[in-house]
């Protein structure tokens, strides 16, 4: 919260419906920061559920591993998010500051434990005073309405430079359902992971077990679809509640309502995790990693990611230098089966090079005067062994992201 | 070579001594430098031997494809190595500019084109006019001694801002033997590889096969044990040539001779190894990561690794900021099997952490101020689950690399 917002943020926050059976509430816990609130308290009405998928961290933070173990039963009423102390690291004090926590939320709204889920972002090791947060949640009114998304997404923030939030309506069933959700996120963003925290909000209703299935799917080709440094949170989560307060019911597993869903998750999601691209730290511009004809779809996945990795790639487009060699090279250091003597590069639909070697009518001089330019870099590379596909998100590396992490908390 | 050598540069070019059979020359070829030299010739004694170890992409380069089909004959007379042009990703027409290149060494020097070594390092993707290195090639007369090694070594080099040169003797059956390497690497650096370009010469006596197994332990706890920027090129090598000439026989893996021939080696190509990690794109401090207590040493080589290539740590340390939060998550983020709760971290020999969080005298602020502002960090982490062990080097993640990588070939 410097002030100064990324070059790649939306005009502004988007329009957002209300959720029935959400209401919200920020406040400032004087965990870490003043002049903001730090704290977001969501209320779900009662039958509401969750699915919620989190980091692969073999450190995952305090709060993760409570959202775990509590999300078999499916069910939620209260989710708490502290932003600027990440409740990592912190051993047993760590886990006796969830506990806390999940307690007052208990004591305030009137629900049992395992229905309360609780995530942390900010800075790992330092003990989480637990006390501030109960005090400040026990003064808190949470409102239904749409006016409280902008709050909320404020709430969270940590270096973000603007908040985030997507929601998309769809019918099902004649009745109108609303999707809407908000994220947090700038670095320690990579994937293989469920990003840094998104929570999603549905008036649908529909089990948990189903719900599961479908945002498995879902955060698999959205939020794990995005790459900022390669460095994976141990405090990842996104979280999608289901209040089935709007009285549309999605059933079965494919089914058409299902697939309506699905697809509105989906572009929610996907919406949120391009927004948290589009605000990674020091990002001048999107990139969109786009590889074609690989063995499969998680090869695929696996080029287009060590290419949106890749500190040479990333630090050439920062220099609007179209330099595909250095494509090359990502793709190489992947490991992936590819055809090199048929590999086809395309930057921003011009055809750079194929059958192994620059394309002949290319010139760089002329393409990198207007191309390069712009601040939404397209990539495309076809490896010419199979039908795999996958599409990854990414930005440069810039001056920026030194000059926020080498000093993010001095 | 922009005049401006790194903070971490040795004092100056090290005392090399002669290794028999060997003769070096250097020229300019106007391949792409101008103003100073850019080619290498070095011509081995007749019934030398060679053993090779190369990058693992998969989009390797036209010379190291060459290299990988004669080393099985294990002879070496001539060693032609250019700088600025990597001739990779360069198609059939690069394979015909190394076919050119042996071609012109073969009818230069009279020996065979199984014997003929060829390496390349620079731009990636443009066309290599292999004339104009055959023309020059025509004109070299290698000269035997100690004087040429660092035109040698400065003739190999791209963006590195020093020539990088090793040598250790060694006594083998009362006979002193030379080991002597030069190197190149600064940027495209990490590990599985066998680093930029790295020559190591020796006059001892050794069959092929047995150099070979020599080499490759040697390499994977050196060249293959540093990271700068986690990319991997196409075009890394590392050959050992050994003429013989010293008289001095190494035979019996694992015998005397041997097990001293392998400590001089390691010691040469280690000491390389670093140098590239000291010369590495903007760096300004060198880091040494240990790990122990791992599963096993490749588990172990591992969790070193996720910590050694993490931006979030490497920009914390271009900061002089000990956030050992952000080594609990490279730890966490590298999959490997830990015991969170004995996790023990140490930085610069003071205990950080330890049993799953931060410890209990440890006071950033005093320590900050005086071991994080020195060139030097060494960072240590027992993760608690087993004997596994490794240590890795690398450099802070600077300005200076994305200055140098945005506009490299611009």
């Amino acid at each position: 919260m410097t002030g100064k917002v990324s070059p790649l943020a939306p005009a502004g926050f988007p329009e957002m419906p209300e959720v029935k059976g959400v209401a919200l509430a920020t406040a400032n816990s004087g965990v870490r920061y003043t002049g903001r609130d730090d704290l977001l308290v969501v209320e779900l009405a009662a039958g509401s559920r969750v699915a919620g998928t989190f980091t692969r961290s073999s450190t995952a933070a305090a709060p993760v591993v409570w959202c775990k173990e509590v999300l078999p039963a499916g069910r939620a009423r209260v989710l708490v998010v502290n932003a600027g102390n990440a409740n990592a690291f912190t051993g047993v004090h760590g886990r006796a500051a969830v506990e806390q926590t999940v307690e007052g939320a208990v004591a305030h709204f009137g629900c049992a434990r395992d229905e309360v889920y609780v995530a942390s972002t900010g800075v790992i090791g330092e003990p989480l005073d637990a006390a501030k947060i109960t005090s400040t949640l026990s003064t808190m009114s949470p409102c239904a309405g749409a006016e409280g998304w902008v709050a909320a997404a404020n709430a969270i923030r940590t270096t973000d430079t603007f908040a985030k939030g997507a929601s998309r309506t769809v019918e099902i069933d004649g009745v109108q359902v609303s999707v809407a959700g908000i994220a947090k996120g700038s670095g320690m963003i990579a994937p293989n992971m469920a990003t840094m925290l998104g929570f999603v909000f549905t008036d649908a209703d529909i089990d948990a077990a189903l719900a599961q299935n479908i945002l498995s799917r879902v955060v698999d080709r959205s939020f794990n679809a995005i790459t900022v440094d390669s460095d994976t949170s141990t405090n990842d989560t996104v979280l999608l509640f289901a209040t089935g307060a709007a009285g549309a019911r999605v059933d079965t597993d494919g089914g058409d309502a299902a697939r309506a869903f699905e697809a509105a998750l989906e572009a929610v999601c996907s919406d949120l995790a391009q927004q948290i691209v589009r605000d990674g730290e020091g990002a001048t511009k999107f990139i969109t990693v786009r590889v074609t004809g690989a063995r499969d779809d998680v090869s695929a996945k696996t080029i287009a990611l060590a290419i949106a990795n890749s500190p040479l790639v990333k630090t050439a487009i920062a220099g609007e230098d179209a330099n595909w060699g250095r494509v090359v090279m990502a793709v190489g250091k992947s490991g992936e089966p590819i055809d090199e003597s048929r590999l086809r590069i395309e930057i921003g639909g011009v055809l750079v090079a194929e059958n192994g070697a620059v394309h002949p009518d290319y010139r760089e001089e002329d393409f990198v005067a207007g191309y390069m330019k712009g601040d939404e870099i397209d990539i495309a590379v076809d490896v010419a062994v199979g039908d795999g596909e996958a599409t990854v998100w990414t930005c440069d590396l810039t001056h920026g992201y030194i000059e926020i992490n080498a000093d993010y908390r001095s």
